[in-house]
C-alpha cells in the first residue's frame, strides 16, 4: 500500500484562516512537504508552523525564481521524487500550499507529476481574492454579475477589454506591472473604484487607493475593481 | 457601545471546510443570524449546527425565492432591523453565510443595510469554485492564465465569447440554463472538457460529464471548464 498525496490549502497567510480539515491534516501528518525560495524561510511553512508536530519528516522543495522555467521544473522534478519515496513507504504526505492548491497554487506542479501514480486528495483553501475583499470590507461579486480573475502580465489592450466586460475584476501578480495597470484603469475612468492590497491578512497587510500604490509592487499584491453601485440591494 | 456585525463564511457545505476563525466566531457568539427559505431548514445553519452553543439567540431571516426582488428585499430589511436591535444592546451578531460572504453571498444584502452604522468584520470562506475543483481533482487555473466566473442566466452569445477568451471558466447558478449552456459548450467543441458538479463536498455531491448533466439542474450546481493541457508543467 502506497501513501496518499494530500494538497493542503493554507489560505492567504493568517493561520486562523486555515480550514479545520487543513489544520487536522497538518497536525496528524508524519511527512510534510513545502516549497521555499532558496535560502529563505518558506511562507507556506510559516503559516502552518504552530500545527507541525515535532519530529515530522520535512521535505523542502527549493524553487528558484528565475525567468526561465527549467530550473523550477527541475526543482519540482526532484521534489516529486522525494515525495514519491515517502509515498512508496506507505506514508501519507501533506503538501503545504499557500491559498488554494488549484487556484494558482504551487501544488499543481507536484500534482501533475504524481497524481497518475498515487491516491490524491485536495483540501481547498481561502483564496487571496476572498481574503482581499474581506480585508477591504468591499463586496466583490453579487447576483448574476461576472468576475474576471486576471494576471498582471496581460497585455494592456486585452486587460482593458476584459475589465470593461466584467462587473468585478481581480488582478493578481501585479508586481512590476503596477504602473501600467494603473494607467489602463485611469484611461477607463475606473481608477477611483480600484483598490490595491498587499499581503492580505498578514501583519504586513497594506491597503491603498490605487493612485498611491507602489510601482513596482511586490509579487504578492492585488488590485480589485468593483464596478456598479450597490447591485445587491 | 454597539456590537459588531460579523459576516461568517461557512464554506461550501462540509463543516470541516470552515476556517478556524469561523468556527471560533460561531462557537463564541451569543447572537447568530442566518437566511432560510420559508418553511425549510436553513442550509447555513445546517453547516454550522455542531458549533452553535445551546441557548444562543437565533435570528432567522426568511427569504422567499421569487422572480421579483421586492419580497426578498423586504425580508432583508426586516432581518437587518432585528440584527440592529441586537447590535444596539452591545451584542455582536454572527451572520452565517454559505461559501464566502462577498462572493455571491447572501450576507451582502445585510452588509449593504448595516455596514454604514455598525462596526463590521468579514471572515472569508471557501468558495464553491474552489470546492468543486478540489472535488473534481482537476486543477483550475495556473501561471498567468485567466479565470472567468460567469452566471448561468447570461445570454448564449456573450457566454460563448467569454468562455473562448478565458483559460478556465466556472459557470455558477446553472439551474434551468443547463441545456442551453451545454449547447454553447458543444458548439465551441469544449463539451468533453466541461464537468458538472452538484452540491460539492456534501454527502449528496454529484459529479458528471457535462453530457450527462440533468436539465434543468438544481440551482446550486456548477459547470467547470479547464482548457489547455497541463499548462502548469
Amino acid at each position: 500500500m502506497t501513501g496518499k498525496l494530500i494538497g493542503v490549502g493554507l489560505g492567504p497567510g493568517d493561520p486562523d484562516l486555515m480550514t479545520l480539515k487543513a489544520a487536522r491534516a497538518i497536525g496528524t501528518a508524519s511527512v510534510i512537504a513545502y516549497p521555499a525560495l532558496p535560502g529563505t524561510e518558506s511562507f507556506a511553512r510559516r503559516i502552518a508552523a504552530d500545527l507541525i508536530a515535532p519530529g515530522v519528516h520535512e521535505i523542502v522543495i527549493e524553487v528558484p525564481m528565475t525567468k526561465h522555467r527549467e530550473p523550477a521544473q527541475a526543482a519540482y522534478d526532484l521534489g516529486a521524487e522525494r515525495i514519491a519515496e515517502a509515498l512508496d513507504t506507505g506514508q501519507d504526505v501533506a503538501v503545504l500550499c499557500e491559498g488554494d492548491p488549484f487556484f494558482y497554487g504551487s501544488f499543481m506542479y507536484l500534482f501533475a507529476r504524481l497524481a497518475d501514480r498515487y491516491d490524491c486528495d485536495v483540501i481547498p483553501g481561502i483564496t487571496s481574492v476572498s481574503a482581499a475583499s474581506a480585508a477591504l470590507g468591499q463586496p466583490l461579486v453579487a447576483r448574476n454579475d461576472t468576475l474576471a480573475v486576471l494576471a498582471g502580465p496581460m497585455d494592456s489592450d486585452e486587460l482593458a477589454k476584459r475589465i470593461e466586460a466584467a462587473q468585478a475584476v481581480a488582478i493578481l501578480k501585479v508586481g512590476r506591472h503596477a504602473g501600467r495597470i494603473r494607467d489602463v484603469l485611469t484611461a477607463l475612468g475606473l481608477v477611483d473604484q480600484a483598490r490595491y492590497i498587499e499581503r492580505a491578512t498578514l501583519a504586513e497587510q497594506r491597503i491603498l487607493p490605487l493612485a498611491d500604490a507602489p510601482d513596482p509592487a511586490p509579487y504578492f499584491s492585488m488590485i480589485l475593481v468593483a464596478k456598479g453601485s450597490d447591485p445587491w440591494l
